[in-house]
């Protein structure tokens, strides 16, 4: 076994794996070292285990309107430690997954923690260390830092694996907690209010900001907000959470809001206020890369101060999400190999909360196409008036589009309600292709389908649209 | 009330209320004329009510997978009536939906039959009668035809609103067919195929032709067989359907195919064999236009061969998709209001079926796209490598692209699979704007959805997949 490869990926989440089944493709020797889990945190503790506990919680839903779809059942129980081991299932057979393509491809997968360790002539080395104990030293002209990120914690709010959850210990409950605070209203914080809300819970969202999904138009996290009201989730924004009180088996704490002081007592507590870098203990500090808040400076292909060090995904800085991680990684690697790809365009890359409804989004707000100097023209249209939408009882939510006034450009598309993370692709492909509301209102969207709304909400926002 | 208008609009399904809609927001003065309901065949008996149907049955399937999620009831019952209900009152509330649009656009709608009834100078005159009785006539430059068809009827097949069912029996059961032999195999056969075997019936679907699904790729028909067959639908192609030998309450016949001849005995037959159209008492016989076995000929501008008489929709031909009918509805009003519309391009035209899995396609086929001399580079992408399609439990289907291997242009797309009805327009748009693989490799689709099979079935076709 050489010691010596093309390129170094240092952790194996969706960048790391990408990057290294990208550059196999291209022909390079790849290594990556991951002290922990392939996948990540995405697919071991993020993305892929919350699906599969969203979808079993959004049965439960379903299973209480069955009279409206012309069924009935008695005795309807769900078994929380079943449905757990279902989302951990999933995460198995996609783990298991990563490892067979590496293996495939033929990158030589470590299982340890890496660190730069200065240079070999023109090569980095890398040391890697297991239990404390250096096993390897391997080296490449290239190093991709794909190290991902960890929940941010908060004085006083620090997950203590009992009472305080984090994603962990969220996504893997023994029992249903009947009431549950909710710290933070990012994605991670509605999905999981969405979860329990829909499992049955009691939940209260307390968000710091003035609105809930804050990455989001304000118009889509007002109906969001309503929606979620309506399914009995209570909302605090513009919060300040006081000292938690812990008890043996719950928690008390004051909410404090221009709406006044409430006081709560919860079973637990899961606290999402967002994540930093992982950037401690990689021998950064005698390279001359940079960090800002505790992620690295790159440039549009990834690279960093140092030559051939290179950061990729969470690591890297926002928007912390594994699709930009992935697509980074087929940039960066394809620049190492002479290619020339091109750069990732911060607009183009969509946002996505599976919370039920679904919030799904790429490009400019309003306010911020108006704040850009962009005079604009807005189209909406609420999947009450499509068909298939009230054909599926699945009538909650919108579509808001942002064109430019005087090219027609799509700055922007919003979108609340059933599906739309499946459909918000359409509008992307539009942006990645620089299409203009013309295309748009050409294109035939197949009836029927709630897609159709996509069709009208850009109608809407030039001729008029034709179904409200 | 004034008996001249701009545009007289013969029909009101999706089609014709979508002309006058159009015509309307262009400033014109619009008589729709509707003999039976607004909406049409799809808003009334087609695409709306059966997708209420088929949602009810998703639900149905889902409730004998409960202890895959976690989930366990009892005493699981379904209501055929209260299904039915459920599914009449989503046609009401749209079809009361359609004559709020067009009374807000002031257009102006005559309950009768419409017939051409010569010219008076410029215009041509509609008479409109009622129960055989003239109750107006009425004139304007341009008339609209858009009549739609109906279901054709074979010699011995004909539906008798008892045993042989069209598809308004078909959606509107009293009780479950234990067992059901469906005749044809296109989107309408396969989708209440679905629907009744998802609801419990023994299903069997005798085809003609040599694969099911016939206008798909023949990778999807193969895909979608072997899907149907694992849920238990039997499959005859190559079929001959011998004589029908009425019962009282059921049918028993005699299916001959190059596997052996089977007997059947079911409780009830559906009859899904193609359409004709609605050309007949429109006075056509006294103008130029020109018929082709049962469907007016018209040009890229919905034109036909008389001056000033337009056709769209299912009466003007193939496709018979009601999302056709009202694109070319807008292209025949803005053609005559002067404006450049682009014409329809059929391959830009998704066909859907909304059976479990959904079928979803635009563009050539693999085997169409070399009959007409295109040199390819085929991708494909199984659901089954895909994490959300993992998470949710729904890993049954495909993504099939067909490419132009000398210019890139996306030639055609074929999905089978969960939701893929709602994606396919991702394709549809890539089609319209004319974009190639470049464009869709670099788009940016979310993790984790199902919609990034699309964006690996591309990379299959070129660089090679990354999760396979």
């Amino acid at each position: 076994m050489s010691d010596t490869f093309d390129l170094i990926v240092v952790g194996g989440g969706p960048g790391g794996y990408v990057a290294a089944l990208r550059a196999s493709q291209l022909g390079m020797s790849v290594a990556v070292v991951e002290s922990t889990h392939l996948g990540g945190i995405c697919l071991n503790w993020g993305c892929i285990p919350t699906k599969a506990l969203l979808r079993s919680s959004e049965i439960h839903h379903l299973l209480h309107e069955l009279d409206s779809y012309g069924f009935s059942a008695d005795n309807i129980k769900f078994d929380i430690p079943k449905i757990v081991a279902r989302s951990r299932a999933v995460v198995k057979r996609m783990n298991t997954g990563v490892a067979h393509l590496l293996k495939k491809a033929k990158v030589q997968v470590f299982d340890g923690r890496a660190k730069l360790a200065g240079k070999a002539g023109e090569a980095h080395k890398v040391s890697i260390t297991k239990d404390g104990q250096e096993i390897a030293v391997i080296k490449a002209p290239h190093v991709i830092l794909a190290t991902g990120a960890k929940a941010r914690q908060l004085a006083g709010l620090e997950t203590d694996g009992h009472l305080v959850w984090g994603a962990r210990e969220a996504m893997t409950p023994t029992e249903l907690p009947k009431r549950l605070l909710v710290i933070g209203s990012g994605a991670i914080g509605v999905e999981f209010a969405s979860f329990y809300r829909n499992m049955g819970s009691e939940v209260t969202i307390a968000e710091v900001a003035d609105r809930i999904l804050i990455a989001e138009d304000p118009e889509i996290s007002a109906a969001a907000r309503k929606s979620f009201e309506k399914q009995g989730i209570k909302i605090i924004t513009n919060a300040k959470v006081g000292p938690l009180q812990k008890g043996s088996n719950e928690v008390s704490t004051t909410i404090e809001s221009p709406q006044g002081t409430v006081n709560l007592t919860v079973d637990r507590v899961i606290c999402a206020v967002g994540i930093v870098g992982n950037v401690d203990d990689l021998g950064l500090e005698n390279t001359k890369v940079q960090i800002d808040r505790t992620h690295i400076i790159t440039n549009e292909f990834c690279e960093t101060a140092e030559l051939g060090v290179y950061a990729i995904g969470d690591v890297a800085g926002a928007p912390w999400l594994a699709h930009k991680a992935s697509h980074e990684a087929v940039i960066c690697v394809e620049k190492i190999a002479g290619r020339s790809p091109e750069p990732l365009h911060p607009l183009n890359i969509p946002g996505c909360t599976y919370s039920r409804p679904q919030v799904a989004s790429v490009g400019l707000s309003e306010e911020k196409a108006i704040a850009a100097g962009h005079k604009v023209r807005v189209g909406r249209f609420p999947l009450m008036a499509n068909g298939k939408a009230v054909a599926m009882g699945e009538t909650d939510g919108m579509v808001k589009t942002v064109f430019d006034a005087t090219t027609g450009e799509l700055l922007g598309a919003h979108m609340i309600g059933a599906e739309v993370t499946e459909m918000i692709q359409g509008y992307v492909i539009a942006r990645t292709g620089e299409l203009t509301e013309a295309e748009l209102m050409e294109t035939v969207f197949p009836h029927p389908t709630i897609s159709e709304t996509m069709h009208e909400a850009t109608l809407a926002a030039f001729d008029g649209p034709l179904h409200i």
